[in-house]
């Protein structure tokens, strides 16, 4: 018997090469992120359920980037991560339309269930749970495809702006598969400024989900673009 | 008509006189807040459903502290900010008990109602929505008492050990009256290490206790205590 020297939870695979559709990629959050993976190097397709706009939204953040647009079903189909960045109305039904396309890919949910009223936002809830376990319960037969939740805590704005050249914030990653929540957590690292840290199973990601509630909350009080960080870790 | 210069959210108010009593308090995180609150120059009571067992659990922390024990009703009515540091099993019991007791207080709600199994830690689902709102339910008739969810993330742990002198995270304080959270985040404040930082109202409370699953979740994986940062504030 040899002793296997333990894992670092640290140490993450080289993910580099890893290419990235994002469905609902026209709003300002799948446009944010394609934005910054497109300029760590990552060939980024955005997907809309009209190639058009998708290729529109592509051309927006300027030819050089070199961002792609397509239809959902060819940004999935194409791409080995696929982020879900479309409104939560909406989610479920995407998702079931796409089953086929997302056999064998890493999906990364960032889809956060909230509700506004005159008070500000409110998490909603979700039958199954969280978005995340929405998507793995519409997924549960098509082979390979493994949820991870990831991203929800992350600025559009920021994202979005040339000016900001780091996004100061951990990237809470969450899935029951460790090889693809390693992955995403390098993919999180990519974004300067950002990290990638586990954050549970799966069945922990309502509340990451809903805290997004409190970090608009926070925005406001403070006037402030708020991100969480993880001490000791 | 004059221009009223608008309060900052950073400007807090001098608590340093007020008491503090701990429900619970013979539980590690009640223990480990009695203790920092003692260190930080507060009298500080420790409530117990016995007296004895509350002094027993005082005397532990050294005579030195300064830290009293009490029955839970004695701890609550001497103090004028109240912590609930009970498990969540016979939380509602134990505020039902203490109606009378908890007038005119700031009742700050710290509980977790989580479960536990194989795979880790997981939120339980709350009548109400969270701990915190359990309490301001049971306590909507009890003239004064302002319920505030704080101190839900600090690692009973860190507070006992004497050999750290800081416990480095925000505490995200949580309620519907602005005055009495700006109390708890100042009071939170008086631990040197700990900032608080307003999280939205009490509506937002469920998933801020039920993150404690996640920060189980990661201390199991990185072997930290990890707490939180709130980045831009």
């Amino acid at each position: 018997m040899t002793d296997q020297p333990k894992k670092s939870p640290h140490d993450l695979p080289d993910v580099s090469g890893l290419s990235i559709g994002i469905l609902g990629g026209t709003g300002d959050q799948g446009k944010g992120l394609a934005r910054r993976f497109a300029l760590a190097g990552h060939k980024v397709t955005i997907g809309s359920r009209s190639a058009e706009r998708a290729e529109q939204a592509a051309a927006d953040l300027g030819a050089d980037l070199g961002v792609r647009g397509a239809a959902n079903a060819e940004a999935a189909a194409g791409a080995d991560v696929v982020i879900v960045a479309v409104p939560y109305d909406g989610h479920k039904a995407l998702l079931e339309s796409l089953r086929d396309d997302l056999a064998g890919k890493i999906v990364v949910d960032c889809v956060n269930p909230l509700g506004f009223d005159k008070k500000g936002a409110f998490a909603l809830p979700v039958e199954e749970g969280s978005a995340a376990q929405q998507a793995a319960a519409v997924l549960q037969n098509t082979e390979g495809a493994r949820v991870v939740a990831a991203f929800h805590h992350v600025s559009a704005v920021l994202l979005l702006d040339p000016e900001v050249d780091e996004t100061e914030l951990d990237v809470l990653v969450l899935g029951d598969d460790r090889e693809a929540t390693d992955i995403v957590q390098a993919l999180a690292g990519r974004i300067p400024g950002m990290r990638g840290v586990y954050g549970g199973r799966l069945r922990n990601a309502h509340q990451v989900e809903a805290f997004t509630a409190n970090l608009i909350s926070i925005n406001r009080r403070y006037k402030a673009h708020a991100g969480l960080r993880v001490t000791d870790v």
